[in-house]
């Protein structure tokens, strides 16, 4: 949904997760009145409710929500705590920083640089880091800065050690918008913020490289696109958002690839809003989207 | 999802609404902790967090269920009451008793007693009436009454009235499964429990008698179906739900129609089912639906 | 679309594939022309207009097709041939005769029935074969022979063979409706027909037992089902059709399992329809599908 | 499907219509094979074997086609003409040429001239028209040239003259890309090409302004969009292209304006293309589409 700062002040987020029990829903809204603001959204769910994990996401609006912050943590650490529960408070009004990593594919990287000028993500974009330079005057085009870290040859590890030297301090999750270079464990590690990636199929179908070419191979009837977040196992992370879209034996492998370009900015475009708004949460090899 | 009625022992599910104010959230949750009952899942929507009105359906389990419930519903009387809120307890593991009115055409008849016997509608089916005849064998192979109430003429009163005594105390619900009779106001006024349609066409378009043939006048790519409550005004009631199949200048009208059969048969039974689990709230001529 | 009889009178289709060449469909169009026939319809398709495979379905109208078979038939010998096409000429008029193979699970066969009754397959049903005998009352009641073959211990080769004798000369295709019974080389040579699956996740994901499981366990949010030819490697022969639909984390593998099945009999139901309008041309391990 | 112009060298497309009677098909593959083109595709239609009318699509191959292209027309003119066929023959390597009119909204806009960068649009844009300016800078980033034609006050007849004359001789159609004045039937008239529109609803539900806010107070669960042909009847010319996206009561009317942004751009994009590539024959209010 399209986002007005104003709209935004005074709002916060609190994510709580950890062992289902009774009294935990009545324990935070309880928590929230007493400290003087008023619950706007509140999703939640448990995978069991006899003995199993409870997730919860709460946006409410407390006027002078900065000057209550130290005070609304105090209160959760004091509540929360004899509960077990993880939890996470953020001022929505302060957007997150995403990196955009893209390589020579433009279409995912520019969709989203579109929908943060319309103003549909919540987010601010401080950098755009592309192996490749054809996109550079597209991404300043709007207003954005652009730095090309080349990565040839089989060592990546000084490639890497530049991006996360760009990234360091500077951002609180990356994109791999296309971005055609797999990272090692290590990058992720420095990194040390969410990665968060679009693959070209509809997971775990056609893993790995050429996914257009291996569905055309198969002779299958839709094809998709997956967005996950990074970790160690190539195309094995927990999955956020996934679509497809119909194809006819008709259709080359390169057809393929186009129609689904435009699946995979969207599915894309999804996963990003979703984690931006903190809707998102990890549970193991999975998630939990409150959308 | 499907039903255990096991699984729905000792739920009950709370719908409050009204005007949204701080503390309302917390009042509900404080006070289902109290009674010793446990959240199973939550859902609440706010069409305006500063003076609008306020949504929630909570379902909880609360051992002895039963014998609780004068205790859970006096509380809630001197809980919500100071707050202006209607509120409605309902013990899951009682089915509502929904009958079904049906003419010729089956096609919503059958889906809805298949999926009723696949334990996949939370409701009982105490009769199905019909002013045809032809579905009457097929109806009684599932181990339901069939009622045959013929509606010759210009004049209905005679019809209605002996559908009115049939249901009478019986039911909690009608469904008017392609049910090819316009009921008169004094019916849904006689009638006193909730009655939802489905109506052959992505509403508002195509408004009344013969849709199909007016979506392929039309030339429209997309054929649809709607769910909706009957209200006095035809076709005007609150949407429930809604979906559409892609349909090709090659298909005559009789194809639209039987193509738009399946659409209708997915969108009823959704209805049926969301309505079946205190899903649905009626909020002017809107719904709100938890799904 | 709804079939009459009447309809297809007189009505046949032609099949042609081959090496695609210069003069192929004014061959074809010619020799309908001068053997006094009109197209219905006409598709067609080439994989590589140079040196590709070329494909093509044409339905037209001759007064007093039966008379003029022979005919038609020598002369599509005597055009075709030179070019070295390959090519079925069938009689719409006369219904493909199609065996159903099922388990426990009612939802794909009954749908498969359901639709026969209301006209929309262009099949006949000689018989239903099931290993266990819950459906048997419910197919009986559609007027349909059904035949209880058990299949217990390793050793399923008397149960095949007993099937095959039962199938023997009186079908044209069987559809498996989740026969939960993997089928032996030696039943697929001595069957002798088309065979089409439905395997209940979107392939190639999931493949195996357990989908819905796997599913669950992978996080996807959309699941989905694939009807294919059966083929000797299992789960990978040619695909006719898949769809997918949405699912979030709040649901359990049951309840993939229950969505799932309203994707599993809407796909089915289309493949075996493509199929009995001879719509789908299998090509190595793909299948073109003129729709 | 991705353009490449080589792909396109030497390739006509065809399209017949009229009058559906025997011996048609024949007569246009024999033509074709007489003058040594290839059939690439070939697309039919008839409402009505007995009577209707009859459209087809031939897209061919022909060595040296400018060449004899004089010949070709000579022969479709003797060819056709006792059919009574009206046909049109165009040179696929020349693509249309394509103007867009826009107003202040950009996403229909920049997600035509995006897919034009792509090459997936087989059209050149010689102009954009606005009644703005704020789209001008992006506008000529992508190389095209933008002319700003103000439309204040009652009478339009100034601005659409100059519209007109800027146009004349330049275009071959005319794009209103969420372009936000009423175009009278003279200037309709004055410029002599299709003219294509994208309407944010799902015609014929919400015809006229403001179709969000009318879908957000009549509670609809699916908004969509349609692009049609521009005739004198607002918002009621022939529909090329319709799509649908789900939305929730919890979706305020700017919400629904934002997510049917997406379906907007969508939808006007398969339809430029489709006409681009003369997939598209108006028939009465009705348009045939050879996808």
């Amino acid at each position: 949904m399209t986002l007005h700062s104003n709209a935004l002040r005074d709002h916060a987020c609190l994510i709580v997760h950890g062992p289902d029990q009774p009294g935990l829903v009545a324990a935070v809204t309880g928590l929230i009145t007493r400290n003087k603001a008023n619950i706007v959204t509140l999703d939640q769910y448990s995978d069991n409710p006899e003995g199993g994990a409870f997730f919860q996401r709460v946006v409410f609006h407390r006027p002078d929500l900065s000057a209550a912050m130290p005070e609304l943590e105090a209160d959760l650490e004091k509540t929360l705590g004899p509960y077990g529960m993880t939890w996470q408070l953020t001022d929505q009004s302060a957007p997150k920083r995403m990196a955009i990593l893209a390589s020579t594919s433009d279409h995912c990287l520019l969709e989203l640089l579109w929908r943060h000028r319309r103003g549909e993500l919540n987010v601010t974009i401080p950098m755009v880091i592309s192996n490749h330079t054809n996109t550079a005057e597209d991404v300043r085009s709007f207003g954005i800065p652009f730095f090309h870290v080349p990565s040839q040859g089989p060592d990546k590890s000084a490639a890497e050690a530049e991006i996360v030297k760009l990234l360091a301090g500077n951002v609180d999750f990356v994109v791999l918008a296309r971005y055609m270079q797999i990272l090692s464990d290590d990058f992720l590690t420095n990194v040390g913020v969410p990665v968060i990636n679009i693959h070209h199929s509809f997971l775990p179908a056609f893993i790995g490289a050429g996914p257009y070419k291996k569905a055309k191979e198969r002779g299958v009837k839709l094809i998709g696109a997956t967005s996950h977040y990074v970790t160690k196992d190539l195309d094995e992370g927990p999955i956020i958002e996934q679509d497809v879209a119909r194809v006819t034996h008709a259709m080359s492998a390169g057809d393929l690839q186009s129609r689904g370009a435009y699946v995979e900015r969207a599915v894309l475009s999804r996963a990003v809003q979703w984690h931006a708004e903190d809707r998102v949460i990890r549970h193991g090899n999975q998630t939990i989207v409150f959308t």
